[in-house]
């Protein structure tokens, strides 16, 4: 193995696994999914069918026990999801993290797929991390700054022999699609919907920035939601 | 809670967590074990009877998951462990990892301790990384390059809330040892060795280091040993 790709089944992961798999072929890539105990797995179905997709290896791990004494709104038992976008909830609390903030679950994610990654024998790990999610800092795990340290951290942690690639980390999440549209992404496989019910809500922020990054490229969102408010 | 420790059980962060109860008070400590699939359980039975010596709260995460691919001799189902100092094993394989190296454990350790600790409302993280251990590369996740990247990443994705310390980093094992003497730390119900036995081995690196650091101090190690080789 020559990659592994953190893929969540949302669209800026799986847009990512299809760049890994361009740039290596499928035979050398793998696909690390992590369940931390959300309301729902809906991402984790979509993330196996991404990985069915494209013929690439993957490995899921269960990380719940971890957060078990958070409470961020995106777990299970937790307080009820926010309906507004990421740009509302900051205005409201401006400078400080989202409800559906995980504690630093991107440096959770990144270390443990800095273990599966060097104990396959590969030479990178890719994450989908983009610009809009560290806006205002919503996600601080999300930023540059943060990529960056982890970058170094896991060079340094492996003696050198480990390589993050954060591919859309200057981008914003429309230009994530356009280059996923490039690519052919089977984006009608992808979920990011926070709420877990047949369709996608079209109303969590997570919904709204989606169907606004395709709006931005004058395309349709393949998925169908409940109800969309751009 | 205002630190969490991260407690293996051992010398290094044993004296770790005595220096954080003696800053911060033990009603502020939080101490946390990880079993990631050893070949005993020794360490944890010795981190639990520590921190009930101190009187902190504690935690214990399961990681074993992560590391089901790694042949790394520490864990349970691999190969037989080396009977040889870190220093052999360096001069036989220089630049490498010693075959105890679990991939990137320290900085998965330190990412769900950052978890953990964001969630509990801490603004330090205490672990007891020392000079002796990175030494030749042997664990890289010991290196103070490592630690410094660590610390911005765990800085920068949590949004500056938490505070990585590492507070013998540029200390060797034989000055940790010197410090915990002086702070009274409760060496007797400390484990190291890599063997599970009754008493500890003696010849296994980890033993030898212990050996040899309480030997620099002028002092006998409290633990029995099935034999002792300087």
């Amino acid at each position: 193995m020559r990659a592994l790709v953190l893929a969540s089944g949302g669209v800026d992961s799986t847009t990512c696994l299809a760049l890994a798999v361009r740039r290596f072929g499928a035979a050398e890539v793998l696909a690390l999914s992590v369940f931390y105990g959300q309301k729902h797995q809906k991402e984790l179905a979509a993330a196996r069918a991404v990985a069915a997709y494209f013929g690439v290896a993957r490995r899921e791990l269960d990380l719940t026990a971890v957060f078990a004494e958070s409470g961020c709104t995106l777990l299970a038992g937790r307080g009820e999801l926010p309906h507004t976008s990421y740009a509302e909830q900051q205005q409201a609390a401006p400078g400080r993290p989202v409800s559906t903030y995980v504690p630093f679950r991107n440096g959770l994610f990144l270390a443990a797929a800095a273990s599966v990654a060097e104990a396959a024998g590969c030479e990178y790990i890719y994450y989908g991390a983009h610009r809009d999610d560290a806006a205002g800092n919503a996600y601080p795990d999300c930023s540059e700054a943060f990529y960056q340290a982890m970058r170094e951290a896991i060079a340094r942690g492996t003696g050198g022999g480990l390589k993050l690639e954060a591919p859309f980390i200057a981008k914003n999440k429309a230009q994530v699609v356009a280059a996923g549209l490039e690519l052919g992404v089977p984006y009608e496989l992808t979920w990011s919907c926070y709420e877990g019910r047949d369709k996608p809500c079209g109303v969590c922020a997570t919904c709204r920035d989606r169907l606004r990054a395709f709006a931005a490229n004058g395309q349709k969102d393949p998925l169908e939601y409940e109800e969309v408010e751009l």
